[in-house]
């Protein structure tokens, strides 16, 4: 056996050896995992809710196992500290560097945490990095622990986290659009059903019921995220605990829970948990959901602004930038239609989620990786189009109110008012006659003498037509 | 203006007259929706949930109109025995003709059960079909209502009862796991992870977790369900209520939840309520849940029932069918396959439900009918799915109990549960050495001195292993 | 033994004996599939393309074991003038009674047919049904075939005819799109992109543009037709053609090509044909890129003929029928909003088709039933939405001609015309004082002296603005 | 109007003034669209192909702009040396900062490359960066342009080189399953339909089906990149080529080809080329019909590779990193898993670009960006699958030769080859005697006479068996 190259020390696997560069905190199965899956160019850096969230796993499995008399204190200790550099000062993030994309249901990911962690934990201990005799990355840091319960464990943790940050962008929106309906709550309009006029309504209708929409999304969201505290540490490789002592899973669940503040329980069955990926298939079901409600909210922002003269012309956007290269003072509707396409891509993300889900096998998914990873595209995604939405386009929008009221005076549907005091077919018919000639509604009821001036004029108050 | 043809009544539209077969119990409203819409060729009689649940919405109505003084008792009542006949003895069911894929938001379905309803009541009123003057399909029956209430409304309380149902199934289904879990909970097998052999478990380990994944779908569904109890009658065209009187929103809703027996409650916002498919989005998605997992439950017993020879042939499954028509005595896992189509349909149909749901436009969707199609696809064959599995392929599997065992004392996974008296790095070298030489992992471990012989049996007992 | 029950013969198979309904012509494999799978109510009947093109391939297998000696050519004339009178009389298509979705790879399909034409092959012969020691439904109807070839043949053949309708109801609402284009091709308009007005153009451009996608759409929808000419007939159960004798896949082809005018031809390679689901996954993948453009062209005449006053009002749709039950004189775009449902249908259907594709293991696509389900609702749904909207729809679109000339008029993009001539900066503060004035882009040019009055005039032309 | 502040230069759109870095070759359009869309923090660089096409694109205008005397040659030189420093030499790529995910059509990519050429091709004239008065983004780098050709060309542009590079990786990963069909030519084994063992073929004929497979994507992927080879340069905004001289079109299209080398074609209807994905749908459902039958093909190996001792265990897959954490020695197929992943990933992929296409409204598709990303990810993701799919897994591939051999020899499938020659009924009661005692087909027809024991051997032979 030859020496390592120079700058490099020698590491072992299954495999054979191979040379590290001596400054990487990461060790020879990583380096494995970077050949094996050369497909984004991303690395798991660029999650740093996981890696820290790995961080607290390895900490809080270090500490159980300290508790049980399993690991030396010193150990725990050095492991507990290199994984608080991780979560609190954001260090070695960097030698995350396993793809996005790997096969291996996360356990390069994991492997990757504990060689860095390991390597970490011996320089606190006063050695060298790859001196796995004095604290060893897989009997050590991954004591009593498998990757099919750590991972999990540790997206789930991450998860929770990048759902409150979304729920914090949603409720910013939310209230940017109340704000709004209560500011246009007596612009009166047209309401529309399939595109045609249909019966007049207030513009702040309108805005509350984009409010109301997101305040559902908001609870149904926060229902989801309750099923992803529940967690499968102790599980080991398929759930019967195998090589975790008795009591490991509660005391690790107890670390946990303190570490990151966040309210866990270990599941009931875990062998089901260690397989069963329904709770993220859940979630990505209710992201779909807002992602297809906040969709809609756009198509209409875009269709009401739609103008500036050939179009409905209800409503301003405020310009945030020049809408073309070739068409000068063209302004466009460009925060929506970034919305939109987040929406598409959290919609195409769910149906990924539901294949890999659906393709686990017995008693594993291997397929956690591409769940995770879509996960933390459309989380965050969601909520940078929220708060985009809401302070660059939500919060200055204006409303043409006179060019508004003007629709609702001149229009047919006002005879759905009449309907029951003149009845649904002499309704039509003035209908009809209205909209052949392009005469208004009142002037033909009151030519027919179908209805008194002074009654004709209550029955078309403006807060009686949008019933509020 | 001539008479109608022979063996027809003449009826008037916005389009002009049509000439409706004399027995038809629908109207012209209809007949235009039957020509408008060759499609699916497919009645919505096929929806019989659907039907009575809009005979239910029309009888609450009626009362409702009554309570209020707006509609005459002997009007109320026609009315209402018209809707019994539908509901409770299944008459009438063959006069609901509309396809099921519909443009229109549903009004030709609201159209054909007004129509169909008028002329019953007339009947019962002893007075001849098409004679509006007496009792009116849009003046009468949907006094007060919109397509845009009624439509959804009957939606929601057809879509409840047939949660119900599949909840049922599913139930069914969970226990034919739960016994098998039962009966097998001391046959010992190799557990794997990403199709490798892992370490020990119980067949009724195995089971257990499909028994406590429906478990968990059927906690999911019926929260998911819930929200289908929100209704929006009284909204009337976009949810400002116009036309609906003071009070009638609330009696309508009380007369509807006594005729159904449903807790059903009045969104609190009935603008956002006529516009939003939030719930169906969200129930599909809890739909698509179930069917993946049901799936890969089916993808394990189909992997687990491989052979009969050259297959992992750890479990049987009953032959209910011969399998092929070339192969003598071949027996294939049909209804496993079965199931697997069905969630295949139910997955895609999410997709239909997502880009319904998202096309909605203002303040309404117009797409709805296609929601409901694919639901009343997707629920019903969903509970067929579970009966058929539960009935006729789990509840006959039997366990090829003595080979499960051997493939336990073979493995070269036991070497995991020494992990923690060997260390990883010797474990891994008696790993290697089994693989390479085909002799067993205790026999090696014995040869090398690493445990003594009782230490080491002791650490291989089953119920070690399996964690039980 | 005991007797069959009266009114009823007895089968045998491999399950034991059951009794069957002495006028039914399936047997026992088909009762065995009927309660197997009690999933939709709907039988294959539902599908009269296959079930005529299992009698063709039935026919072609049974002359091409004529003349090879295997079968002897009374039992062979037999099975064909069954065949016939399935495929050209519509006969016996009640005795298909199978469910649409099946588990066992069409095998229940296969057997279903193998039973309808020995029964019937044996009463031409002038024996009972049921008299299997005459002529056999597996070792002479189904002879040198299995389902693993018969069925993927026979939903090509029939896959292949259903295209044809298609295209020909392509053709049919392209060539009505061009007729408008033509119509209306001195209608100018503003242009749109992004909802906000852009640059003038015809009417008839923007009608053209539908026409041109559909036949685009036409040419791809043919070449992908032409990759399920490709059969597997011969492969038998995996694709090695055992039991098929030498000669037999060229002379079962030849004879099914002769029967159904087709230019069959056999895969290259067997082995792949039989387990390749790849044609029907690309014919679907048209399929859905039809189905989005048809969505689109009719999200687009929705929102042209919105109004009829508080919207674009560009077009009108001519009215097919009520558009409400509680507004009187609505019209609504109800045929484009079911030719939608219908894209979104087919869209859902995609992802079926896909996902039962990928669930395909080894040798064999087991889920090829839910594939044929999916292609035999989105081909013929696709058709009929072709031809109600080119019918009930665009052949009746009338142009508001003097509404759209002054939306051009009074435009701001006209400003973009001028880029050239004053530039991008100048262009773009007009276009703001424009917006901010109301006033017209023409007289602010005049009145900086940007442009003199001919050569202005001379650049707004109409027909040099839509480029014509 | 104050002065800049220091180290920044001031510009201006129709917003207002922003200062600018000044060593940024960006602009002011740029910089509103970095704060408009903080969505993914991955910025367009990331798509050098892109970027590269952009470049392309740009010089072929200026090229053509010169040709027709648009453009002074001195400024045309400058653009194109721009545009080469891009394109050939890798530089100013990192000045390409907008969001991959952005609102607007393509608009702010366009002026991001716009911005970049001007300022380099100031430099380039001995002008400083922001002196637009001597060369301007607009008026003269997009001279003759709109976002909406330019983008739509350069995307198409990208691709076409993004899918060769795509067909390189499928050939290397076709050739790799050939050598493998070749080397396993013999190996005889089980086939199996729906896991049930079936009949004999050679491992060769299982591996040649992946081959083929792959074969048949690369024609349809080669296909579908034709159609992308159609661009709409000349169409400016809404494709009634507005601003565009005679002759820009043609002059533009001839340098492009020029440029890239490839052949490029205008489309024939410019209105309908811009508005239309089309072409993107459909070389998207490619891609996911690719991905399918990756996907297939991994799980095929997956499950022919289980083991090593409770699996199918018929291959080995070369081992390329310890498998698990927790088990030692433990080897996983992480390479197939991998590919699992990405073909989850493209198929999500597609949904997303249906979605976005099918949202495309009137005269353009403002949604282009996210259909532009989501192809960024599969194209490459696929390219680098089928790579490390060849070189890291198939490659190495080594078969249990004697172990198959066994299994077809204890095989009940046998049974069938004797079908024609005992017939399905016998042969069904042979298959099942052998199944119920454990005991061979060739023995029990031996032990029955129901053949003479040399015809018996001779209908065994193992090339007569697997049909080669």
């Amino acid at each position: 056996m030859t020496a390592a190259c120079p700058g490099h020390r020698r590491e072992h696997d299954l495999l054979g050896d191979r040379d590290i560069p001596a400054d990487a905190y990461w060790g020879v199965h990583t380096l494995r995992a970077t050949e094996n899956f050369p497909v984004t160019g991303t690395a798991i850096s660029a999650y740093p809710h996981l890696i820290n969230a790995l961080a607290a796993v390895k900490e809080a499995a270090a500490r159980a196992n300290q508790d049980l008399g399993l690991l030396a204190p010193e150990k725990a200790d050095a492991i507990a500290a290199a994984c608080r550099e991780i979560r609190e000062q954001g260090l070695l993030h960097d030698q995350f560097v396993v793809d996005v994309i790997q096969g291996g249901a996360g356990t390069s990911t994991n492997m990757n945490a504990n060689e860095v962690i390991a390597n970490r934990a011996l320089e606190i201990l006063g050695r060298a990095k790859g001196d796995y005799g004095s604290l060893h990355p897989n009997e050590d840091v991954n004591l009593g622990q498998s990757t099919n319960d750590v991972y999990p464990t540790a997206v789930k943790v991450a998860t929770v986290i990048a759902v409150r940050e979304l729920l914090e962008a949603m409720g910013l929106l939310r209230e940017t659009f109340a704000a709004k309906a209560e500011e246009f709550r007596d612009v009166l309009k047209m309401g529309r059903t399939q595109l045609q006029d249909a019966v007049p309504m207030t513009l702040g209708q309108e805005f509350s019921a984009y409010a109301v929409m997101l305040e559902e999304d908001q609870s149904r969201l926060a229902e989801a995220a309750l099923l992803i505290h529940e967690i499968n540490l102790g599980a080991t490789a398929i759930g019967t605990g195998l090589n975790a002592p008795e009591g490991y899973a509660e005391a690790a669940r107890r670390h946990l829970a303190a570490l990151t503040g966040l309210p866990l329980v270990t599941a009931a069955n875990l062998v089901e948990a260690t397989q069963d990926c329904g709770a993220f298939v859940h979630l990505s079901g209710v992201l779909k959901r807002i992602a297809v409600k906040l969709s809609k909210s756009c198509n209409d922002l875009r269709l009401l602004s739609s103008g500036p003269r050939a179009g409905l012309g209800e409503i301003n956007l405020p310009p945030v930038q020049a809408g073309s290269s070739i068409m000068p003072g063209k302004v466009n509707p460009v925060i929506p239609e970034v919305v939109n396409q987040v929406a598409f891509e959290v919609i195409g993300n769910d149906v990924t989620i539901t294949m890999a889900a659906e393709a686990g096998q017995l008693q594993l998914n291997a397929f956690e990786p591409i769940i995770l990873h879509s996960l933390s595209e459309s989380i965050p995604h969601l909520g940078a189009a929220c708060r985009t939405l809401a302070d660059r386009c939500v919060a200055g929008i204006t409303a043409n109110t006179e060019a508004l009221r003007a629709t609702v005076e001149n229009s047919i549907g006002l005879v759905t008012a009449l309907n029951p005091h003149i009845g649904y077919t002499a309704a039509t018919t003035i209908a009809q006659e209205a909209l052949a000639t392009g005469r208004g509604v009142a002037e033909l009821v009151l030519e027919r003498g179908l209805l008194p001036a002074d009654r004709l004029a209550d029955l078309l108050r403006p807060e009686v037509l949008a019933g509020q």
